[in-house]
């Protein structure tokens, strides 16, 4: 059981801030830091947030020099009303953790409960020792609810005065620091307090944001579970507080139940929501939510589990991150996942490219109804997509932004933003594996298809012809180290792959269906255009090398003196000029080797193998988003050991803070390359045109290690041990899939067991 | 004498902005827009403005995403205390052009004696008519220095009763168009009074600046000549106002004399000083100070001016913009000259590589010894330079700002700022220029080898040998249309001749001054390695079309859509994303063209005459930097009337407002680019180590031209006619030069006649 749990079993002010985004909550609507609901000391630092998935405010985007098409305005996810606050006062003083004698301290996460507990016992300045247990548990049952569970034992003969205070307070605004370009700087106070009432023992506080004009309200109930006590409360233009007091001698609990509704999701009625949903669930007792709350976690685990034998750690690294991910991943028509999901203000919620490549394979093949919602919020981008070519010069098609909320640019710095073409071609590719995952005709007819040939547009009207070929110039890759090139491999590789399957859509549909062609007025020759586009689409290639150039000129420059680079100039970005960097063969994340994975037939194994070979010594990893990406490719390349000690430096990442910025939110991106790493690295799992197929590939410091896929309507339990793979089907009735170039068919109550 | 004068003979409400840059007045130090003294009506635009060169305030640069080496703050050219204000009141009328009865209106530029006047006849609503004259001088005798002058004369028959009011006022602000990417935005109030007083006459105003907390004294005193009037005066907390009131029956006069210091030429003494310049130019008379005046600007046109006989409307242009690059070149150790001079505050006063490269050469071939001042204002910002190569990751060398007045990068936009390290090839370019020119080798030793050799330290930790060629990646040539390129042709040219004239310079000093290279630290070893990467320098050359293309990868970028392009979205920069334009072959202004200027030798005549041609069909002239150089290279390759109609609209791109932007400041590189396509284009000047040599092309449009040009103690005459050129040494005994290949010896005394 332990693996399901992370804990913290002291107390430690330097990891305060750090622990706030490990014991996150989340339910892909609300995310609520794991800030403690007494609060700090007077002077220390907390990120005290809580949030709602897309929820933000508008704000300028200031520049010394603003050229056309620079976005001038951004969204930026908002810190919303925190109704976490429980205050405890023991005998007249203040409960807290820094002071007085705190002993037997546990914080844990149960991953497989979904709540946040607290034991501790506490000794009073004044001689005063009580338990105290505290509980949060945000409801994938009922998504805008959360809840907070305090329960006090007295554990001194005497009868102890205790009060309780429990507030809500709408005077809230986002951390800022001006001196890191990853968090934000300035805007920090977005919304204003604009109702707070009382109505039959509810209470209700309101905001409204500044510019976006977006309403949130946040309507709560406390209940005191004594004989007898005193109550009374308090409001003011910023908030309410209510105050219980009673004299104890044995365990009493208190109960606050949170309920958030906000226009995006409810409209103008968002008061009138809050209020009923919380009549609905402040009567249910908190055992009952737990149990609701577990219920839908069997759920998620039955096919996202993942589990390893031989490494507790990893094994509780390895749930802690998928636990993340559905805690992060929006659910509904307005959100996605933002890059630091609901667990912190970094990148101001926006959502990258990170959701399609990183996060979206681990839901498409364990809960593809979760990755169909997430891919219908990115189809309801598309027509800003398309304003957004236009903005930018371009005659038609869809340029999706590189970061957004709401389907804006929100990129405040383009050679590293809007200039990443490539997130058109990523996301065409996401909505591509979700075709050959689920088989969906009807997704592919409404949604797909359209993307397709819209991002197709964009690519015909961003590369042109040249003795030839089709040449893709002044593009960013996914190596921010290196930006704005000609004929990126992976922009070219990924646009190719796009401009093919619009040609398959455009032929797929004028067999059954015209209406989208006729809409978008695709002709024939256009779409022979993009076929012929792919197909004498230029993919650099050196000879001398006999490796896929990252771009034109990539190998032509110098390779950055690694030797004579203190240990402490990493990450490079925070130590050189962006020019600088340029300059030299020197990158933050794969991007060629990024190429090979997803398109893995674009280029033989020998120059894959060359080339993992070469760009692993000039990689830096300086991105979250690298060591699964070369983890996933040795494995490949049957550089087992290499692969497992890439795949270690995403596994706990944020459990050990390896990149020292996990304060500001998790690393989503590395944590669905956790699982890449584990099922398409280890597992070598692949699906393609030609089907689904497996190349399992154990480390030796594991025992085994188990998962699940999803395909085309069945799920397959995958066993690997070292000497054999062991195949069941725990759902439909058959399943052809091919095993390290052998085939087999799986069918139910049937078990396929591979021997090495 | 016309050709001498600008004029304005009607008020056209639409053009006052534009006339307050055309009618300017500068000294080099002070700067005065020409605006009205009375002022306009309410509810009118004014950019009403004073500058004093170099005197800012520091502002902070914003960034949405503020990567390493971006700068934090940048120097601002602030608006000082306006001095301007005199008005009129006729029998208790204000007078004003925009209300009553105007006419004989007549507002004249006189460059030949260096001032403003205004003459007008105007009858007031109640029907007084009277005559007015408004003078306004800018002294080059004294720097400190202006003055204004109005008589005003009754043209009824009964007495008027006339008030005069005089303003100095301390609370001012800069302009600001948030709109528009070339003028600033924001920051526009940028400092304080912090002193006001009356002393012997003698009025005084102070401004502090709020962040580089400089001061600026504004001392001002009045006269009013008349038997009998009254006087009065008010001091508040942001200036003075003075009021004389008479009746008048005859012509009267008012003289206002003002003078401005600062701390950066003054230190702590500001009031002081301004108080004894006052004293010592106050009691002398108005028509004085014109003759002082007129003697100095005889002194600058003895051998700056250019006659062009049979275009008065072009002689008039010609003389326009010499004299406003008189007018904006600082003189001192502080101050250089500001891409809009003194005349506006668009690019907020900042020095850029114009001032090298469009400027310097007409001073340098004209007055050696104000090309020497601004060289020696440049020298002062070496130390800020190796300071920023180091920021920017550079182990050694000297990197110079691409806009700055104090020395410190102000680009926010570093692919069209910072990454221009050319300018660094520029500035030692100049000083190479200089030493051809002046042969001042007391200057060399001192200043211009330092610069070569930590210039050139500079490429070589820029560029990097690759294939036994010395490379040069990621920098932005002078083409903004393109940014962030490898091989830059312009740039790999002036960076080879850079490192050859450090050689070369290590290799003079050595013989006989060793203190520099041990200053420096500079071995054999290091002067070879500059010698080596000159000679190896890779200079991109297309076999195919026969030119040096711009960069590694121009020529196989797809050709702008020119024909599909409205005129309506040129200049292209405000109506596509840079992203966009750097997609496509499309020059905003000459590159390779200006390298084939610069240092004609590198290529063939062929190659560049091919090289024109293709260019010239690609540069849509956004710059007003691009004109000049295509006009020049058009009369190099002999297609004279071309280099005619490029030089027709440089030399009036202010006048006729071409660029519809004088209303923020004069194109001063422009003016530059005037004498440059006169002298070096038709003209044909050349200075190189081998010597001067001229190459006459006069355009069929002229009846004759005649320039001078200094070259090593000797100034010639230059007079181009259709049938031949005639030399007259005017200063020194002897000049050896080049005619199209023709060695001519001129001595004094002796005409030379070339007949062609």
């Amino acid at each position: 059981m332990e693996s399901w749990t992370i804990e913290n079993t002291s107390l430690n002010n330097q990891e305060l801030l750090t622990n706030e985004s490990l014991f996150s909550l989340g339910n892909g609507y609300i995310g609520v830091r794991g800030n403690f609901e007494e609060g700090y000391q007077e002077g220390m630092t907390s990120i005290r947030g809580t949030y709602l998935n897309a929820f933000h405010d508008i704000t300028d985007i200031e520049y010394g020099e603003k050229l056309h098409g620079f976005p001038g305005k951004q969204q930026k996810l908002l810190n919303v009303i925190d109704a976490q606050t429980v205050e405890m006062h023991v005998n007249g003083e203040r409960f807290s953790l820094f002071h007085g004698d705190l002993t037997d301290y546990k914080r844990t996460l149960n991953m497989k409960k979904g709540f946040v507990e607290r034991s501790m016992k506490w000794k009073s300045n004044q001689g005063d020792v009580v338990k105290i247990t505290s509980r949060k548990l945000v409801s994938f049952h009922t998504r805008e609810f959360y809840t907070i569970e305090w329960t006090v034992e007295p554990l001194t003969s005497r009868p102890v005065d205790i009060k309780m205070v429990s507030r809500v307070n709408g005077d809230v605004a986002n951390f800022s620091d001006p001196n890191d370009p990853r968090v934000a700087s300035g805007h920090s106070k977005r919304s204003k307090v604009t109702g707070v009432k009382e109505a039959n023992g509810c209470f209700v506080v309101e905001n409204e944001t500044y510019e976006s004009c977006l309403k949130v309200a946040c309507a709560t109930s406390t209940s005191f579970y004594f004989d007898k006590y005193d109550y009374d409360f308090t409001l003011d233009n910023k908030g309410i507080e209510e105050v219980y007091t009673a004299t104890i001698n044995e365990p009493v609990s208190f109960v606050k139940s949170i309920v958030y509704t906000d226009t995006l999701r409810h409209g103008e009625q968002t008061v009138e929501k809050a209020i009923e949903i919380l009549n609905e669930e402040r009567h249910v007792p908190f055992y009952e939510h737990l149990k609701r709350q577990e219920n839908d976690l069997n759920q998620f685990w039955s096919t996202a589990d993942i589990t390893i034998s031989g490494d507790e750690e990893l094994q509780k690294g390895i749930r802690f991150n998928l636990f993340h991910l559905l805690q992060s991943a929006g659910q509904d028509e307005v959100s996605n996942i933002a890059a630091k999901g609901l667990s912190g203000e970094g990148y101001e919620g926006h959502y990258f490219w990170d959701t399609e490549i990183y996060m979206l394979p681990m839901f498409l093949m364990t809960h593809p109804e979760m990755a169909k919602k997430l891919l219908l919020h990115r189809y309801s981008l598309l027509d800003s997509a398309r304003e957004r070519a236009k903005e930018v010069g371009h005659k038609e098609g869809a340029l999706f932004p590189w970061r957004t909320i709401t389907g804006t640019e929100c990129s405040a710095f383009f050679p590293a933003g809007t200039a990443q073409y490539h997130i058109s071609a990523d996301i065409a590719y996401s909505f591509i594996q979700y075709d050959l995952v689920t088989g969906d005709e009807q997704f592919f007819k409404e949604y797909s298809a359209e993307v397709l040939m819209e991002t197709a547009r964009l690519w015909l009207d961003t590369g042109h012809f040249y003795k030839g070929e089709f040449r893709i110039d002044n593009v960013t890759g996914p190596d921010e180290y290196t930006c704005i090139v000609n004929n990126n491999f992976f922009t070219n590789v990924m646009a190719q792959y796009n401009l093919e399957w619009a040609k398959k859509a455009f032929d797929r549909l004028k067999d059954y269906d015209h209406s989208l062609i006729e809409k978008l007025g695709v002709t024939e020759e256009e779409a022979a255009r993009w076929e012929k586009a792919a197909r004498t689409m230029y993919l650099p290639y050196d000879e001398e090398r006999g490796i896929n150039p990252q771009d034109d000129t990539f190998l032509q420059k110098a390779v950055w003196d690694f030797e004579n680079t203190p240990s402490d100039h990493y990450p490079l970005l925070l130590n050189y000029h962006p020019l600088t960097l340029y300059r030299y063969q020197v990158c933050k994340q794969a991007d060629t080797i990024l190429a090979h994975f997803l398109l893995e037939d674009t280029a033989d194994e020998e120059t894959i193998a060359r080339s993992y070979d070469y760009y692993e010594k000039v990689t830096t990893h300086d991105s979250s988003l690298s060591y699964c990406v070369f983890s996933i490719m040795a494995a490949k390349l049957g550089k087992v050991d290499k692969a497992y000690d890439y795949f270690m430096k995403t596994a706990r990442l944020d459990l050990d803070n390896t990149h020292g910025n996990t304060k500001d939110g998790l690393h989503m991106a590395n944590m669905g390359g956790t699982w890449l790493a584990i099922v398409f690295g280890f597992g070598g799992v692949r699906v393609k045109e030609s089907g689904l197929s497996f190349a399992p590939n154990l480390p030796k410091e594991w025992g085994g290690c188990t998962f699940h896929v999803y395909y085309q309507g069945n799920v397959v339990q995958v066993e690997m041990e070292e000497a054999k793979t062991v195949y069941t089907l725990v759902q439909g009735n058959q399943l052809a899939f091919n095993h390290k170039g052998q085939s087999i068919t799986a069918t139910k109550d049937c078990v396929v067991t591979v021997t090495h």
